[in-house]
């Protein structure tokens, strides 16, 4: 909470900011995001529904969009539901020259009673704050969000798709749209909210992917934003990605330093399972050392994991290891199995991770197209994220 | 050149691109950008234009601007100069999500005879190139994109003040504009470019700058994309300027690894002037690594120093420095003087550099403000851009 601190000290001394040409004015004075103003208009051109089987991810959104504009001077304006439109703004808008650009991935579920379920937007909202706050983006109540997208779900609840897999896309995102060149703080934002109908990721079972270690290219460092849900993480791994593609993998494995430590997988955590000497296995994904996203998927495996794997046959472990680990383990036939964890798959088991010097790591998918825990996890989440199973309070009906 | 060769590659056999939804034609079907084919229309309510006084950096923009759309299917559309407006972007539109953006900052001066002239700009194309094929945006021939700029820049002329240190800001922005969630390669992308005018720096003469030395937070690491100017690259070092900022520093200086290698100064290249043992004198700055932005006036500078220096008396280095090593030799009197490089003010003169343990470096400044070289070198780079001299092809008219 650091620069919100600054920011509020700047604010609250009514100083100019070096070069951004603005005077902040007194703290006291900006209003915080308030669900309770909420506002809807309604569509009067709803759009037709897509058939399930032609639902793209993230091509077709919802009758309607969230909306809410914040300024420097007066902090966060009426929270509005309004019909799907394009955004207007000046060509020197922050956004389109200085990646001040930031967003969340969550999904909400149709349940058997034909309610509608958000997945531990609470993380999200955390999340979605640390972004802001490291591009001095501003920071808002998680909560007051989450219950202006309960309410924008319902407006839009017929565009939740029904069935197993399938889900309604939301996607949380903030803009600096200050129109000035100035490199600088923000004066203005927009939070705004979208949503895709979207079916299984996979839609007939799983399909696991061959992976290239990927070291000519790095995504994330020490000290910098790799943690961060910025649109600045993304662009850059275009590239890297179809270059892997022309050799006929599907994703980077993301190493990092001269030690080869993994750190994701296209953008998605990453998970590996060995067997350990002692007959013990290991799930193991790399630390919150500042370069690994802070996967809500993630977070929701490693908590499972320990509270429903056995201890006396796992250890759950969140360490630095490096692919040079993995292979010679694949070697003594110590992997057990792998797979990428993210929001749009849950999880996505890896058959293969090659090297541009042709070597090859051979990853088991005992079941056939995934791993056990693979499968296991998969089930354990997509059970309360549809509300057949209540845990702790991960899952919540949009009211 | 890998990547348009790659997406050349994919692009003629016609491969659906992972995740992405589209399927891509045949190469041999997209128009290059020409500039032989450029419209124009002109605005039926001219701005009035703002007195040389009131001028801030990148707020206050001309009547007009150069647009141009690309899609992977058509290539480049008809260069476009229309009247300043508002872009117009579905939410969903992939510049908003994941940084698909990059810019340049150029600035066309008048000269003595009433033309307006631009500095180095093949060097902004062949920099606008490479960064736009680093997160797959599609690439263009520059020069046609500057006889685009030129006949824009006559369209503005009068908006180009006159006067010395004052110039018309030039931004050519490039933003993937695909509407669609997925990470994907871009499959629609606009070219624009907007001008601002500017009044000097420096209104009154050189005012040296105080910097923080920046461990904490790191701009650029090799194999990311520190060296090319994409928007990816600019937002997560507002918050590290704002920490130095309450600490009393103008700027950061972003320093890499344990070793404390220089890099560049808040948004612009560095240089230093050591004085060696054998009483020669050496300019040095970061070689270009991959963490280092390929700077113009960076550029300019080594190659005007090399042409004018005496090298008797002087050795002009891009190599690897530290912290360590300008610390030391200040201690020592060497240290001559140190100035930041870029588009914006030419070169700005280093004081002091701060350390958060305490400790201070204070950076000589011969002349009172600046150093003798950074004076000099600041008034070889304005005649040149003025026309006052004449210069390789350094400058450009208008025409």
């Amino acid at each position: 909470m650091l620069l919100r601190t600054l920011l509020t000290n700047l604010r609250a001394r009514s100083l100019p900011l070096a070069g951004s040409g603005m005077s902040i004015r007194f703290a006291s004075t900006l209003a915080p995001l308030d669900s309770t103003k909420l506002t809807i208009e309604h569509t009067t051109t709803p759009k037709p529904k897509l058939a399930k089987e032609d639902l793209v991810f993230g091509k077709y959104f919802t009758d309607h969009m969230l909306e809410i504009e914040w300024t420097a001077s007066s902090g966060w304006s009426t929270p509005k539901i309004t019909p799907y439109h394009n955004l207007s703004l000046d060509p020197s808008t922050i956004v389109f020259h200085y990646a001040f650009e930031l967003f969340e991935g969550m999904k909400a579920y149709r349940d058997s009673n034909g309610d509608i379920r958000t997945f531990r937007g609470d993380k999200n909202m955390i999340r979605m704050n640390k972004s802001a706050e490291r591009i001095a983006l501003p920071t808002f109540d998680g909560e007051e969000l989450l219950k202006c997208i309960d309410k924008f779900l319902l407006v839009d609840r017929d565009f939740v798709p029904e069935g197993n897999g399938y889900s309604l896309y939301l996607r949380p995102t903030m803009i600096g749209t200050t129109a000035s060149l100035g490199v600088g703080v923000p004066d203005k934002a927009l939070l705004y909210v979208i949503a895709s109908p979207v079916g299984p990721y996979y839609s007939s079972g799983f399909k696991p992917v061959s992976l290239e270690a990927t070291d000519y290219a790095v995504r994330a460092w020490p000290g910098g934003v790799g943690d961060k849900k910025l649109g600045a993480n993304y662009a850059p791994c275009v590239k890297p990605q179809l270059e892997a593609a022309s050799r006929g993998y599907a994703q980077n494995l993301w190493l990092f330093g001269e030690e080869g430590y993994i750190t994701e997988v296209g953008t998605m955590n990453v998970f590996f399972v060995f067997k350990n000497q002692d007959g013990k296995r290991e799930l193991v994904t790399a630390p919150l050392d500042g370069t690994i996203l802070e996967g809500v998927t993630r977070d929701s495996i490693l908590e499972l994991a320990k509270d429903r794997l056995d201890s006396a046959e796992w250890t759950i472990s969140e360490r630095k290891y490096t692919i040079g680990e993995v292979e010679e383990r694949a070697n003594k036939g110590e992997l057990v199995e792998a797979f990428g964890a993210g929001t749009a798959a849950i999880v996505s088991p890896i058959k293969s991770i090659g090297f541009r010097d042709g070597r090859n790591i051979e990853v088991p998918v005992a079941l056939g197209n995934s791993g056990e825990l693979t499968s296991q996890v998969a089930e354990w989440i997509r059970k309360i994220q549809y509300g057949e199973e209540s845990y702790k309070n991960w899952s919540r009906v949009a009211k």
